[in-house]
């Protein structure tokens, strides 16, 4: 079902960006692909939730879940009993098999609205990951991940919060992934209308979605002497 | 790899709610699981963007794009090239084989933070479906599902656009999804510590994440006598 040949460039033509492979160079607009470690950095640590996708049963399943960035590994993570965690560990005598997934970052920017139906569209930053994912097995790996998953969420936040305790540890699987095979794709701007269009009578712009937080809402148990922290304050 | 039996129920009980089966039962946090049409619209209305997710030479791919719904059927479109597009349709002799995929919606409503790391957790909302999408072949559906992808970005916009001619309902393709299969699953609320946890200094709570948009943006080519219309501003 490829048509083009299989992976172009193995070599990185650029230590600072990820090596374009057959399944990261787009069939539609590649004028809007990136693959420098800079941009899908900054896509993964804007945004809070991945989409993971991996096989089951032949069929695919794509789940919502929290993720951390370490360099160039990302971790998720789970109750041991979950079942993407379940199906990354050892199912026989093979050594850890991993688990083939497909990890997805999407920011929502914008809604673009142009005179034709056919060109509306929405800015978006994406990025896409290829990989087989790994159960962390070793202990100071499992824990720097655990923080990593809870600074995404808020930086600073993890040296702000009781630690995962030796049951809570061994209650929690982590996967790794490694940035390797990924892509960024973005749209900015406002609509490309057809010239012949630009004299109809409709609105055209760009709607940008909101982004930030409201007001933050503390624990109704939450003693009146904890003060809201720096790192919330700058968030 | 399933630990429960196949489908526990094919008949719906309850005409307003979607029959849950074995890949929409959580493993997990089963009590955050529902299956009523109420909840599965509101979810698909107010998302922008769903998360595909297809297998493509035995490993999974998780693509964002635009849907719309019609009562129980979603709509996906992309350029007849693009690869979910191509492999939905024929590749051999088999009438329609259809794609199998699994389509996700997420919102992320607040981040939680909890005394202990171990309990941080996000709220959000999700729908995933599984099942087979199909190539709309018939031209009124296809029409009906265009202008349905563009009312999803913004309700009553298709009616206020030039509809796709002839060269581009050809450049098209579109996917239909019939919701069968489908679950959502929601978390809401503060950050559940454990009791031993209460007295620790660490500020808990939600920080909630905005939603809306801000000030439109009009094209810098937009005639000054076109008005924002009202489907804009109450948006």
């Amino acid at each position: 079902m490829q048509t083009t040949p299989g992976t172009t460039d193995t070599a990185s033509p650029d230590s600072a960006a990820y090596a374009p492979t057959d399944r990261t160079i787009p069939t539609r607009s590649a004028d809007r692909a990136a693959y420098d470690r800079e941009t899908v950095h900054a896509i993964l640590d804007e945004a809070y939730v991945c989409h993971l996708g991996f096989v089951r049963d032949g069929a695919p399943v794509v789940l919502p879940t929290l993720y951390g960035r370490v360099g160039d590994r990302l971790y998720v993570h789970g109750s041991t009993g979950s079942r993407p965690l379940r199906m990354a560990r050892a199912t026989s005598e093979e050594q850890d098999p991993g688990l083939q997934v497909c990890l997805t970052v999407t920011h929502v920017d914008g809604l673009v609205l142009a005179r034709s139906a056919f060109h509306h569209s929405i800015n978006y930053r994406s990025v896409v990951i290829h990989g087989t994912a790994h159960q962390v097995t070793d202990p100071e790996e499992k824990r720097a991940a655990l923080d990593a998953l809870v600074d995404h969420v808020v930086p600073g936040r993890s040296a702000d919060s009781r630690p995962a305790n030796t049951k809570e540890l061994a209650a929690t699987a982590v996967l790794s992934l490694d940035l390797n095979e990924v892509s960024a794709k973005a749209r900015t701007g406002g609509p490309n209308d057809d010239p012949e269009d630009m004299d109809l009578p409709h609105w055209a712009g760009v709607v940008p979605l909101r982004k930030g937080h409201d007001a933050l809402i503390p624990s109704e148990d939450l003693a009146p002497d904890i003060k809201v922290p720096d790192y919330l304050v700058e968030l």
